[in-house]
């Protein structure tokens, strides 16, 4: 790690040695090195301590600007039972497949102006005077309750704690609602996660909800292993229920092959 | 600048000189040094090269999280003169020193839950029902409708376009509504633009709102000129206007003497 500074007495002259052998003391690990091992002159290596503060100052004031315009949320403190509290929430979001304990779903509150601000589609729906707007409850079909809190909370944080159900649950909302935001740190997460294990149902998924990253992060571990491939259980099944993206996994396949081929032929 | 990489063929002993002064080629910047020059070993400097790299991708994220969760501000296209259309406010601020050209203070618009979010005076103020939530009204004395629109829209969006007068207006507000960040960005600006002029002013403004590190910058400017300081006009007026503002800038200067004078006597 940088960081380590030093006196500028760093030139040792090797006088022991040969007379054209030098050692030098490196200014950041203190450690002796040959003329072989040089890395830069002392000029840039104070050039480059003062950008990686200026960064490192960059850094800190992002953050602060991030803590200052991160929302107070009304969920963040669901788990400790205390009651709400007045929270200027306008709307409430209903997970309309979810029925929680007492048979009717759990609202999720929130704030017409925090939905608009981070979704184009909350936008169009609550400023168009739509049924939603009107009722005061949007209701979100096919989401667990858990998924829609951490979904709101999100909205409101630019923060959530993920797992692969959660990221996946995620990303298919921040498809639907257009939150790039979401969606890019979901697939990002996911594609963290991706092996060989997951790789066809990641690639069907990527797929289906349209994130271009994961996918190529998946089609590309798929490619590395075509041997393997057609004694997955997961392919026979994608050949079932969705051929077409099959089809997809051997034309990418043939293009590279074509493309290897072409780079061993030119010179 | 770094990030001009080369090849690791940066090793050219000068064989035409004397033998025991090699000369390198830096990685950085490619010229030739001399081990009196030398910086780093070059294992410390791809390792620097990588934790800056790192430090420039954590930037990107935390820019793109601070675009996130900028908020849409009904007041950004103001100068546009397009009307504002839906933006679900809740809550309108007036400044109450200010007439417009009708004769009525023209309103800021804004929402609870923003305001609430970013300070936590209006977070009291609206919670608790108090005359300012009943009436959706909240009255600011003392400022112009360009301070408080530019007071709202950063709370919406952690920005502002600052001049030195703005900056002072703001400050004002952020330390009323404690909105530390802002306060902070304040005085970092009026930090950058203090000089032997405006150095006495400067100092009794940041005494009166607490605004420490300005404080701290104009004394230290003050003592630093303390010959020139009883021939100035401001200085006058601030004997007579609040001598115990002069008495600490005297007692600060004499602090600093003494310090000096002690640490020329220590060995």
């Amino acid at each position: 790690m940088r960081g380590r500074r030093c006196d500028h007495s760093q030139v040792e002259t090797d006088t022991d040695t040969d007379s054209d052998t030098e050692t030098m003391r490196c200014i950041s690990c203190k450690e002796e090195y040959g003329t072989i091992d040089a890395g830069t002159c002392k000029e840039c290596y104070e050039e480059a301590s003062e950008t990686e503060e200026e960064l490192k100052r960059e850094i800190e004031d992002l953050k602060a600007k991030v803590a200052f315009l991160r929302f107070w949320s009304q969920l963040d403190h669901h788990h400790s039972n205390r009651s709400f509290g007045p929270c200027f929430t306008d709307v409430v979001l209903v997970a309309s497949s979810d029925t929680g304990s007492t048979g009717s779903p759990v609202p999720v509150p929130a704030n017409k102006a925090v939905l608009a601000s981070r979704s184009p589609v909350f936008k169009a729906m609550l400023e168009n005077e739509m049924e939603e707007s009107r009722s005061g409850t949007i209701k979100i079909s096919d989401v667990s309750y858990d998924a829609l809190r951490a979904f709101v909370n999100y909205l409101y944080t630019a923060e959530a704690c993920l797992d692969e159900q959660l990221a996946c649950d995620l990303l298919v909302l921040a498809e639907k609602y257009q939150v790039k935001h979401l969606k890019g740190y979901c697939e990002k997460f996911l594609v963290s996660k991706l092996n060989w294990d997951n790789s066809v149902p990641s690639y069907a998924f990527a797929h289906q909800h349209n994130a271009k990253h994961m996918l190529d992060a998946a089609l590309s571990l798929i490619i590395d292993n075509m041997d393997k491939l057609t004694k997955r259980e997961e392919y026979m099944e994608l050949v079932e229920r969705d051929p077409r993206l099959v089809v997809e996994i051997y034309e990418a396949y043939l293009s590279k092959q074509v493309n290897t081929a072409a780079q061993r032929v030119l010179p």
